[in-house]
């Protein structure tokens, strides 16, 4: 199946991650959307134990830095956040989807546009930094298969990049980041997404 | 066993799906029904844990994007919801009956008729994006077995429906899509079922 | 231990179901009871995870159903209700107790007598159709070993009894439907239990 | 170990039951206490699915029939029960101590002794029934090294014990029964236990 | 690694138990602490399944007997309990820590001191009477490692003292029980804990 | 992947401990958040069962002792608490983290700096002791590469160090301690964080 390519940036929350399969190197989609509600967190797309904690990782910390990004603590309460990755038929474990998570929430909870034909993976903590993680070349392969233009990785990532031949990067443009605020600095525009919800 | 044919469509939330067991392709019926009560979201019918998945996703989906279809919001923490997948004997899982929950429920909160001799198959994501899945050959000779007249399916999937001899298509019409909505569009009349509840 | 024998209806909520288990055919009873509660549902039995859910399916449909057998619907908050299985040292599953159910919980909300000397098997579904089981024929030898009279099956169920020779079925009446609202016509009496609750 | 024997009957919710183990037949002891809160069932003991169940069934069709024996309904809701089979080490599973879970129960609720020198074994039911069980020999030689003088048991298990040679049975008086309300005739006296709680 | 010798009694709750471990008897002990909040019972120390019963065990019973040791029964519901086992990279099982568990919380529910150089072992139940257990040799020897002076241990395991040889007891005075009262009376001094809390 | 050295002591609640994994020594962080909720305590980082109970038990024994660090007790309904082990690609687990998580929640509930350059390793128990724990020679190795100055660990650990060649241990400072609020005493330094929560 021919499905993963980079789509655009209209809809708050859906941001392109870069994931290492069984199958190689993929890209995946971070999708994410509010309902009305008590502050629940539910996350699909058959997700094991690690990738599940990355969500509410993600989650905890918006919440306890909220005002970075100008989010009203209040919304945390009056919504349930429903996180989703595609392709349920497989299997996704690993931390490596955390910063593609924290993107996905920071957009939903401003409602901004991602920066478009941008792909990213990193782990993340609650102090704010962004961990290298495994698989980079295979990722990096699926990233130009779908479009992907910009990469965000972690900066003790920028070696195994160092280590690919020059013709596979052709046409990248990388971001190097240790902090996670970087992350949504590069990630998240300041233009709001189509038809924004009024939070 | 025969028992898998069309019926009708006077009862609201009652859809048909196609489904890809281990004994070969199968219509399945998704239903679902609404009692009064505090918004809980019960699933049954012997269903592996991406199904489930699936009807959790249909169900925020609904929440966060209500207005498209004239749900009140409200409704969702007046009454719980149950959806079940008859033939509890057969164990049930994968991602490809999200588009027939989906209608399903919209059907059930609008209180309108599913189309007549209409089947479907595509999974659901949080972006309204359908994506395509597999066994399409299989559920095709189902539905024809089934006296299904039309199908819906993930514009991603037309190139397995051109693979498969024209002699077996007879009879179908196939609707491709790319968007949740669209599925809602043809899947769902605007005339109330038999006996509509108010809600 | 020889302990399957037709008992009277003097009970709301004991319905008499034909079973498959390992060792063949056999009847069993379904039993139900109210307490003063906030509306949890108890299943007990050593059942299955399908059997479980047939329960909760009958619960729902019921709940969703009220008014079509005179069910006061505020009654589902202000009692929890008990569903048994007898015979704790036999593991049983499968969706083939689900009109059984169904017959317990009418005739406990009612307080309305269960029809003497009848036994049922079938598939219960959210839009109100009953759907055929497996193992007719020891179903039915053990129904007459237990002096049952009259049989409830699904119309689809009609060839597996006509399949069966005519001795057997000396003495049995059979009832086929298709809608779960005819198992309860033919199921449920107009007679009070003794001491029926007043609910 | 040789720690099974009848005690005294002091305090309410101890009642001596009859178990067929790994090891052969036993007497085990079922202890039960009230502590204030909101009526929650607490049930511990090592004990398999089943047995638990019987605890469920014994509380539910005591809150079923609670004026059968006197009990105050507001009862159930104002205290935690917990019920216990004592020596942990051993696991415990099946449905036979059901009736002495169940006298257990009324004696606790009413504060009223358990007859002396008695022992039960049976199955229950939600509709009120005793049914019959296993390990009828064992159980019978076990009661008799524990200074046992009575036992209640199923009718149905009258012919276990005509099974049995005279001299073994000598010294002990038998209750057949087939409702669980003869069980709480026989096994509950009229006198309060040592130190009655008010309840 | 050499960490088993008795400590010091200023703290409420904690209780040197004996254990019989997979590596030969040792002590172990018992700690509980209160926190504000609304009854709940955490229990932690890598515990198997009938151990953690015990604790539960111990927590009913005192609820239920809250006036024998003066404990006002509103402090259950205004305090949460927290009851540990160190040395958590040991699993432990096995109801022999029932009176430990006994001891540590009616320490801590009247900041009373436990008595100096006390251990002991003993399954407890909810009628108040202390059962026998097994390892007492392997056990005894334990606490003579750890300096213990005086132990408690159930009636029924007079006889394995015994079968001790005389010289291995030297030092050691025993306590032989049979209600769970004793215990108390036995092992919880009249004297506050160093800074008791005011409950 | 060589990413573990210490980094600054700018954020609450980061602390960096020594843990012996399959792989060998290493340095771990342990960090914690607080979010305004209902007191909650949130656990990730793919650990295991007793490596979770650390974290109760050191939030337990916070909230039994808040005042000997200032801390406010309503802090601990106001807030949730997320406590996170970072590189969640590697499960982990056991007692020896007991000390870091301490030190980390102390750290956040005062929001005052831990003590630059200092690894620490050991179990903690509710009455307040420090137990010793294993794999010392690699967690010392690996607290050197990862250019820490300053070690905590229980006193009954001394021995492991002194069993280790003076040459390796160059550059290290040794505290060796008993007690649990020794710990903090060196741990947790009178600086604010870098913007420091109002709590
Ligand atoms: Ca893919
Ligand atoms: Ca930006
Ligand atoms: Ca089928
Ligand atoms: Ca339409
Ligand atoms: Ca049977
Ligand atoms: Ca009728
Ligand atoms: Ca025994
Ligand atoms: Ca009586
Ligand atoms: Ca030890
Ligand atoms: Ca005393
Ligand atoms: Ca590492
Ligand atoms: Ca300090």
């Amino acid at each position: 199946l021919e499905r993963d390519k980079y789509e655009n940036n209209e809809v708050a929350g859906v941001v392109t991650g870069l994931a290492w399969t069984s199958v190689g190197g993929d890209i995946l989609f971070i999708e994410s959307i509010l309902s009305k509600g008590k502050g629940s967190l539910n996350i699909t797309g058959n997700l094991g134990k690690v990738m599940k904690e990355s969500a509410t990782i993600a989650m905890e910390y918006i919440k306890a830095n909220a005002d970075k990004w100008g989010i009203q603590p209040d919304i945390f309460e009056k919504y349930n956040v429903h996180i989703h990755v595609p392709e349920g038929a497989t299997p996704k474990d690993g931390p490596s989807a955390g910063i593609t998570m924290l993107t996905s929430l920071v957009s939903l909870f401003t409602q901004k546009r991602v920066k478009k034909s941008l792909a990213m993976t990193g782990e993340i903590t609650l102090r704010g930094k962004v961990l290298p993680v495994g698989g980079i070349k295979e990722k990096i392969l699926a990233a130009k298969r779908a479009r992907i233009k910009e990469i965000i990785l972690c900066e003790d990532n920028r070696k195994d990049i160092e280590e690919i031949k020059q013709e596979y990067l052709k046409g990248l443009t990388f971001h190097y980041v240790t902090e996670m605020s970087e992350v949504i600095d590069i990630a998240v525009t300041d233009q709001n997404v189509k038809n924004p919800k009024k939070l």
